[in-house]
């Protein structure tokens, strides 16, 4: 059987970025999907990767690449949860580790959160790592556990599967190691593609500016959340952005498991202001798209209902512990 | 036994780039030896190329870069060679088949010409490949035997050994791929670390400007031109640059075969007046370098004497048929 022509040559998808060029739909697509077919090689996807980063991509192109990476895998279909969903995604910073006690705050808030969570990239520490500091947790789930999880206790914190902009995956890991982690157009694709791909039918993003995030300034981090709620938009995705402060570290613990341990703090009823603060913000916001606007996270966090889980009896006292 | 820890991470090193800096010596020293070495993956590398292609590079880098891949390998001795050595580098057009015409004449005016050619690159021919059509054609020569017919016959067209700027090996071959050909910065350390590696004593660059060239202003061939005569000088190789047209193809016979063919009849007298006149203006520049310049080389083409070859009684008429 003879091979497919490629339809392009990825050095002219390169060359065309590299000197300032706006790359075709046709040029996008195949890209994409000869990169997670391993046509494109990752030396040519790192050298467009870096053109990217450098000359950047119009609204149009930032659009189509999101299409490109959600069509390389499959979207799942959340339809069957009865609950609202609503998910969140922050830039990351150090001691960000607001995923942890937000879930199921907004969970005990009646909304459904499906997390598909990431690892550390760049200075930033992961969810799933800092997960996995706790004996026996497992953060890679079918897509059948992940939502009969998601609709029985109306949250989920895992690893996105395989299925799942797969494109993605391959282009993460690359930028990681060859310095084009900072390029707006590429932090949005990679966003959005995943997040749109989980099936999730609201999103609150938390785009981190100052110092010690991957945008130093307002106005990188007010173009990245423009883009990414456009992105979100264009795909039926109800997003809403928060520019949020990250010049220190958030909260007092900087590490996986005692960040797990702050967390826990935080839903007891306890923890840093900054990081309650940020979590009731986040939590208002992704009710608000939720359509449970009427529920204020403020009185469930005290309520301690958070901390209790849907179906557990167990209370716990100040830091976590079973009383 | 503990593997020596690097002393910098490729990421800062591209990242440097990247963001518009000058790389210290210390890092490129490290990042040519270590992609060298494989410690550097090619897609870093790429990356680092492309940010390089439109950040540029000072003079200091350029020349630190070029001796870091001398560095990586072997630096030929030819001083046991009588003659003047003196080797001449185009920087390609389609129909540029000089080398094959000009080797053997400079070499029958009396210097050594220590040519070490290389492949086709984009749209550009190479001389190896041109070679290859004659049956039985070596292109690979041990240093021993490159020296000894060196010596002997005062040419040698060969392909460069293994030992010879090793980093540059890879790195042709990376960009290549990679949309990173036209970095004047990589064009003149490429060029430069090879011919300076092969040990010749002067060297004359044929800078090809104009629709065909890599070059396509005479801006950008100037600096490409400028850059590598400064990179021979301090390395101690007496270095000439000439500015020739490449917006037509040179001669009428374009293709590996044929253009053998066409440079048979220049130096059987014949041959196109473009292919003829530019054998001989590089001639009369590498003759000059050489310290040969009472040596008219059109005289000597005239006489037969470049078509003999120097222990070779068989003359060949026009067209390079034996007679």
């Amino acid at each position: 059987m003879k091979a497919k022509a490629e339809p392009f040559a990825a050095v002219d998808v390169i060359t065309t970025k590299r000197d300032g060029g706006t790359l075709s739909n046709g040029q996008i697509d195949w890209v994409v999907d000869a990169y997670t077919r391993g046509v494109v090689a990752d030396e040519q996807m790192s050298a467009l990767a870096m053109a990217i980063l450098l000359r950047g991509m119009t609204g149009a192109e930032v659009a189509r690449w999101t299409a490109a990476m959600i069509a390389s895998g499959q979207r799942l279909d959340l339809s069957t949860v009865s609950r609202p969903t609503v998910d969140k995604h922050s830039t990351g910073g150090v001691g960000d580790k607001i995923t942890l006690p937000l879930t199921p705050l907004v969970a005990a808030c009646g909304a459904a959160v499906p997390q598909l969570s990431g690892r550390g990239l760049g200075h930033t520490g992961g969810t799933l790592d800092k997960l996995e500091t706790i004996p026996g947790f497992r953060v890679g789930l079918t897509n059948k556990q992940f939502l009969s999880q998601l609709r029985k206790v109306g949250a989920v914190v895992c690893a996105a599967g395989d299925g799942l902009a797969p494109a993605d995956r391959k282009l993460y890991a690359l930028r990681d190691v060859t310095g084009t982690v900072e390029a707006i157009p590429l932090i949005a694709s990679s966003i959005m593609s995943k997040k749109i791909a989980e099936g999730t039918s609201a999103l609150v993003l938390d785009v981190k500016v100052g110092s010690g995030a991957f945008m130093k300034s307002l106005d990188h981090a007010r173009e990245l959340a423009r883009t990414m709620v456009e992105l979100g938009g264009a795909h039926g995705v109800t997003t809403v952005a928060l520019l949020t402060e990250m010049s220190t570290p958030l909260g007092l613990a900087i590490g996986n498991a005692i960040e797990v341990e702050e967390s826990l703090a935080v839903l007891a009823g306890d923890g840093p202001a900054d990081v309650v603060e940020l979590t009731l913000a986040l939590a208002r916001e992704m009710l608000a798209c939720a359509g449970l606007s009427d529920v204020d996270p403020a009185a469930v966090l005290a309520s301690g209902k958070a901390m209790d889980g849907p179906r557990n009896g167990t209370r716990y006292g100040r830091r976590g512990v079973a009383t």
